[in-house]
């Protein structure tokens, strides 16, 4: 099919004008503090896992032969890069006010804990024509799962592993004992103990990487960071970008550099629109990666159509779609192929275990797709 | 001295105006959620401590009979309530973007410790005419400090007896032994313990009251509420207002329902000022109480002068003045009398020590001014 001349000219136009947009703001971003130690610790990160080995052995010889239920330990199955909570737009240079997004940081952080595991990944085979003989349920296999996280998350808010703890006092779980030994009241005890346990799992492994940000300059500038040293790993990179990230800033050089007067009236503010980064990673930082990216709003009528747009509009491979007021119990994961409403039966489960879950197996699909270097 | 009174029928139409803004605030913001459970608590906690001994019974028998040195316990010192962290500002009702203030919570944090710290206080004596005959320094009361504490504070933000923690996960601090029996890694073990210890004894004792707020109609609500019940305790109550309150609001009436659509173009605000309610707390909701306020400034060329104008315009007692460059290191408090520089001499002191220390003393003279029912 043809595209009508001018619609591609008006397509390259905007994305030309999205280029300069990022390019401006990271010009005028004041720069990322400790840059070279960061880069250097996310170079190491990948480098390390990017020798994981992925497809795991089985997938490399005649699926049949595996019966179902055959494990397979490999590598990490690859490195997923989770951004988490919200970033903030600075108001004064010198900042004293600063507009803010809501977000507790609980789905990034569940989300690391549900990627840490390694657990029997189920996904279809397409690989072979044998399997057009076989029931879907048969032609299986079964991969550990377990992901190295790169966590990108706003400082002071929720983190893995510890997501369930008195949100203003973790000294509410202790006490001390007559030789003042540290204890935990019994009722606690065992969730404590496989806190700290699962969380010393993981960084012994070498299974997490921390990168806290407050502002949208940070933010961005350790994605940018993140995603063009996760490029290497072409289809094995996954990105889970939960973190809300702000629609409208002031521009460094425009901002008052001294906190702005009170005594003089009303406030008027004029803020710019944020480039759209995602458009970006997709198109030079990671253009393999298997991306993800959340779409919030208030407003249920225009939720589901908004996700569409951005998935078509920036290339994710899903947009999951979820609602202010239910966000905790039911999402819409949206892709090119149709929707699946994701919904949690319980209070007590997180949703994330069945959305990680669901995600990890399409990454398994993605990496296994034709023009994959992974194949 | 006659007052002009075109003078006083200015700043009598100005109160008025306070008046109304603080009226139609309250009136348009969201009801507190569990009103009636935080205000019976507070009215619990504010009837225990009144009950305390003041002055204790040295005080009131002649005082030079009292070599300096001596002790004497009385009940806690009175009752103060010490606000911390920064109000937020939102910008939608349903809300996801809102505007935030500044503030770690450290100030407020700091200063619960210290005021809850029971230790000798000195001050001078201004009742008897022997004082007069003697020397200052042997004209002195040591009394016990220990201080009640309402502490209003931001979610999330820096708690008292463990503002020590690493700031993104409190399980780096924990491990588990072979027994799985929960251990503290030695080099962090006695801060641990004595920060369990000391806040169980603070919660044991009954003398810590924690009431969490987000927004700016939280806030204010909580203060009133608090304000207004401790306005029993008369020159006892005392308040250490550090918490960093917005400037700027949109009335909860005039608020965009849901998200702001982003793909509109630069956005403009209009933001309405919040009424000085610090005016309105003096005047009405607790007039006899010690009142201490802080002002944060960016640029120190205009700092010490709002200072002033706040200490005037609100009927501050004291004004603590501090610049966001070095707040740790430094702060001038601004009085009726004059002046006084306070600072650390280094980076491991925390300067709310002295502070509390210098602000008690002056408390305790408010006490025993003309005019107290305490005197």
């Amino acid at each position: 099919m043809e595209v009508d001349p001018s619609i591609a000219a008006e397509a390259e136009a905007a994305a030309r004008r999205s280029e300069e947009a990022a390019e401006a703001f990271f010009r005028a971003a004041p720069p990322l503090r400790d840059r070279d130690r960061v880069a250097a610790s996310v170079a190491d990160f990948v480098a390390r896992h990017s020798a994981g080995k992925w497809p795991p052995r089985s997938l490399t010889s005649p699926p049949c032969s595996h019966p179902s239920g055959s494990s397979d330990a490999g590598g990490p199955a690859g490195v997923i890069c989770i951004t988490s909570g919200g970033t903030t737009v600075p108001l004064e240079q010198r900042c004293v006010r600063y507009i803010d997004n809501f977000a507790s940081g609980q789905r990034g952080a569940a989300a690391t804990e549900y990627t840490h595991i390694p657990r029997p990944l189920v996904f279809a085979c397409h690989r072979s024509a044998c399997c057009l003989e076989l029931s879907v349920a048969k032609c299986r296999y079964f991969v550990k799962a377990g992901y190295a996280v790169i966590f990108i998350h706003r400082r002071g808010s929720k983190q893995p592993y510890c997501r369930f703890l008195p949100e203003d006092s973790f000294l509410d779980l202790f006490e001390l004992g007559e030789d003042s030994e540290i204890q935990v009241p019994q009722f606690h005890s065992a969730v404590v103990k496989a806190a700290i346990s699962n969380y010393r799992k993981a960084i012994d492994e070498g299974l997490l990487l921390k990168l806290p940000f407050t502002t949208i300059f940070e933010y961005l500038q350790l994605l940018q960071m993140v995603a063009t040293s996760m490029n290497c790993l072409g289809h094995r990179g996954m990105f889970f970008l939960a973190a809300a990230v702000s629609d409208f800033y002031v521009p460094w050089e425009s901002m008052a550099k001294h906190k702005i007067e009170s005594a003089v009236g009303p406030l008027n503010m004029q803020l710019n629109q944020v480039p759209k980064m995602l458009f970006i990673l997709r198109k030079y930082w990671a253009p393999s990666a298997f991306c993800v990216s959340f779409k919030l709003e208030t407003d249920p009528n225009i939720l589901l159509q908004k996700a569409e747009m951005a998935l078509k509009k920036y290339g994710m491979n899903v947009v999951v779609a979820n609602e202010l007021a239910n966000y905790k119990d039911v999402v819409v994961m949206v892709t090119s192929s149709g929707r699946t409403t994701v919904s949690r039966s319980s209070k007590e489960e997180d949703l994330e275990e069945q959305l990680t879950e669901l995600l990890v197996k399409m990454h398994s699909e993605h990496i296994r797709q034709p023009g994959s270097e992974d194949r």
